[in-house]
């Protein structure tokens, strides 16, 4: 029986640890891959076309949307960004767990177009948390602060468009919990549909 | 923040192990709590009330069902049995998850009732693998075997009505995937509203 991956959305607030969780969620498991955006932004110092993105020309993306070889994508400040279909698709046929990690556009267009996607939030256990992690990173001035919290609040209007809203408060457990709900997800009744039908029919011939 | 147990629901197919994987499930993690059925069956040797079942004559039993004090009940072969309601509501609020070890019957029932409840069907990950476990037990004779295989049968064309489809194939796995679903199924969104209510208020008072 094949047993396909499945695809995972994780989306959360800015300060919410997206990226720590991510890099530590693919350190301690063999089973997940991250799909690397598109985006037409040019690559900052020391990003490299493949790695953290692949780099586009404007003309090549708009080929790639006119194409349909982009699973969502939008337009961020001037700057399209977007998931290659290609990537994701092989590896979950190949039964890889494959990892968005996206905003709240995109996930929404995602889950539209494949309803079986899981979508997962990740968020601080509460917001003066999510502003202390901003004010930490020291790299940030006071309007940008209040502009990502401006931003959070608007996000948090669509938390329960999510399957699943996790709280980031130890990194370790969180990392464990989000194994937890993606490999839970594989045994789905809605997933087993062949082992299930696998089963009636051995039952019928046996009884 | 209040938070609620889950309720739980494992049926499978005789022969799945549901026993097995119970004890051992409760004795390898502390969360969970398992509901003890009323029955009016009478007790066999070496049981006792209390703890496999609590035995109720017939009108005791009766006047619980019209006293609504048992959350779902069904009539096997003339006996009655059922699940009382305030063991498992008292341990929900005190945020244990609890486990129903019963039937198809009693599972549709519970589900239609508290829509989140989270309903696990127990299998072996092939018929031929339920037949030789029921053969090896070696307590039954072939026609016993023969009436198993036909229920199990008629129950396969209710597996998709479950929540989710687990394969009892190696018993350690089995107990911990079974643990790691009804853990998952705490982020789920909808069981996180107050949480997701609170990061919405906190978030508009700090913008």
């Amino acid at each position: 029986m094949k047993v396909k991956g499945i695809l995972v959305v994780v989306s959360g607030f800015s300060g919410a640890g997206k990226g720590t969780v991510m890099k530590m969620l693919l350190e301690k498991y063999n089973n997940y891959r991250l799909s690397i955006s598109a985006t037409t932004r040019k690559p900052r110092e020391g990003e490299e076309n493949g790695r953290e993105y692949f780099f586009k020309t404007k003309e090549e993306f708009e080929k790639m949307i006119e194409e349909n070889r982009l699973i969502e994508y939008a337009d961020y400040v001037g700057n399209y960004y977007g998931t290659p279909r290609d990537y994701v698709e092989k590896q979950l046929e190949c039964g890889k767990d494959v990892i968005l990690e996206i905003e709240l556009q995109g996930a929404l267009q995602v889950k539209e177009k494949f309803p079986e996607t899981l979508l997962v939030f990740l968020t601080p256990p509460c917001a003066q948390e999510l502003k202390a992690r901003l004010e930490g990173r020291g790299t940030e001035d006071n309007n940008t602060i209040m502009a990502r919290l401006k931003r959070a609040a608007e996000e948090a209007a669509y938390m329960d468009r999510y399957d699943c809203v996790l709280i980031n408060d130890n990194l370790e457990k969180c990392v464990d919990d989000l194994h937890g709900i993606i490999q839970s997800e594989h045994w789905k009744a809605g997933r087993n549909k062949e082992l299930i039908d696998k089963m009636r029919g051995e039952l019928e011939t046996l009884k």
